[in-house]
């Protein structure tokens, strides 16, 4: 007889992803499936997940795609699909980080709405550290989540988390590069950047080989090639030129100025929830890991998640994290 | 007998604009007329003005819009549709500040090209300072021209332009607010905003009455109306919030903020320009006067285009620009 089968579920507006427990092994899948054209074949999509389950931990953020008309609704419709794929017992995760029945959760419906990062602190503060900082640098924001003897410190609003330095509106993908700063330094001058959407971080992080080719998951701004040259391209736009104006060195040159405005930007940002918080350890997360370190390695004890459950965990912890918390509360 | 009438037509890839003068009259028109749409029927939209016309001066920069391949084939086509519409001399301004017979432009091809911005400060030169910096502020960029004693030291290229301070990546429509800066305070607190295009200058322009609701001509950013309501809904939404968390007052609040930092943005370019050239004069036009204006009022001698000529002119002064050179070059 084997290990008690968990399956932890995180159903995004997007992606869905799926990680399979079993004692202390594990594998994860990423589904590209974006609910808002293809929500009536959830249940399907899961039932090829759904063999020798034993239970399910369940945290979403696809109630807020635009296919619900409220939460209420989006709420009830993913746990029904859910119910329907398996015949085992289900358990949703809230904000206040306890598992509730599919009854209890349909009931509570605000409070299992976009759960999934609580899922990672908790599980970080009872597998990892219980005073740290999280961060999970994601395509297109930074979560900085305190973590005190493990309580959550996280404000619950994004507008709260924006003015309390617990969430950066950048990311490793989308952010286009002239949020970063609008002018550097270019040839000894300080040059005015182009404030047309013409390059992104995904392009700088291709340029730096800070992610890989494959990582670039999101629209390029041009619609061209994710390659290396492409991205030399959509960069020396952002100063309205091209590879014959500017040579690669320079645009590569440039990457790096930018770069650095990124890191002195998360530096900032986690510098004052650390001071804040009198907190010196940092959990980090995400596609962004390795920029993460660029920015905190001379600065703070680093956790890389990557590096102790691999890259597939690093870039779907909710669905790994709610899943071991279930584990854990189940004594399997 | 009436005075000699010319024409000076500016095409645009969006936009044509006409102006007639004659003698001391003028009245100018603004057609929407995109080019890499409609350029078949250009010759007949030029026929509707054509009636008693002694002299065409022409600009144009639509030879850049996707319709046409090379500058080459753009420039020719657009001069022989000139040339059907109308039954007399033609005339089309260079960037070297002269004016060139269909046949010659047809073969400098290049000299011809975008050269409407020359057109409007030579023009600046020989009728309102001949030192002076002309700013042009329009939808998406801001133009800074230094003229000193009728010579325009204007850079060849955007990337050279960007470099010495002769073009702001700023305008008063398109450019998203998140260019401004990464950062505002609110609330007694540095907040984070949002790197989406979520709201542009349009709206904070609306909402601080530097234009009005019929100025705002592009594109929402959400799709939704150019009302004054519309606006703060969209400006709310840069720091993740609505019109519950956060009241029309604190948004009009952010709208000053982030105008203060286009302002700064300005006169920081300006300055610049100024010191390197020694010039005190600024002439102002375009749909951002009230904006420069506001940026440079308490530094400069500040002379308008739109005070001197009217709003229409001040919203195409190339078309009249040129009209009025040709006017003097021929002596009527």
């Amino acid at each position: 007889m084997g290990d008690t089968l968990i399956l932890g579920i995180d159903i995004g507006g997007a992606n869905t992803k799926i990680t399979e427990i079993e004692g202390d092994n594990y594998k994860t899948h990423h589904i590209y499936f974006p609910m808002w054209k293809k929500k009536d074949e959830l249940e399907k999509l899961l039932k090829n997940y759904s063999d020798n389950v034993d239970y399910v931990a369940l945290v979403m953020t696809a109630e807020l795609a635009d296919c619900y008309k409220t939460k209420k609704e989006g709420v009830e419709d993913i746990i029904n699909k859910v119910e329907n794929a398996f015949n085992c017992p289900i358990y949703i995760f809230d904000v206040n980080g306890n598992f509730l029945t599919p009854e209890q959760a349909k009931k509570n419906y605000l409070d299992v709405s976009a759960s999934n990062w609580n899922a990672t602190a908790k599980f970080v503060s009872e597998f990892i550290k219980d005073s740290c900082i999280l961060v999970d640098m994601g395509s297109t924001t930074t979560d900085i989540i305190p973590i005190k003897d493990k309580n959550i410190l996280a404000e619950k609003t994004d507008l709260d988390r924006l003015m309390s330095n617990q969430l950066i509106y950048v990311g490793t993908l989308r952010t286009p590069v002239s949020f970063l700063t609008n002018k550097i330094e270019f040839r000894g001058k300080l040059t005015n950047l182009s404030s047309e959407y013409f390059a992104i971080t995904a392009d700088m992080a291709v340029i730096l080989n800070k992610i890989t080719e494959k990582d670039y998951t999101c629209d390029t701004p041009d619609g061209s090639g994710k390659d290396y040259e492409s991205c030399l391209t959509r960069l020396a736009r952002v100063l309205c030129a091209d590879r014959e104006l500017i040579n690669d060195d320079e645009i590569v040159d440039i990457a790096n100025k930018l770069y650095n405005k990124l890191l002195e930007l998360i530096r900032e940002n986690i510098n004052n929830v650390a001071k804040k918080y009198n907190l010196k350890d940092v959990v980090i997360t995400g596609l962004g890991e390795s920029i993460l370190k660029d920015a905190l390695n001379d600065h703070y004890n680093l956790i890389s998640i990557k590096e102790i459950y691999g890259k597939d965990v690093s870039l779907s912890t909710p669905s790994f994290a709610v899943a071991k918390l279930l584990q854990k509360q189940l004594k399997y």
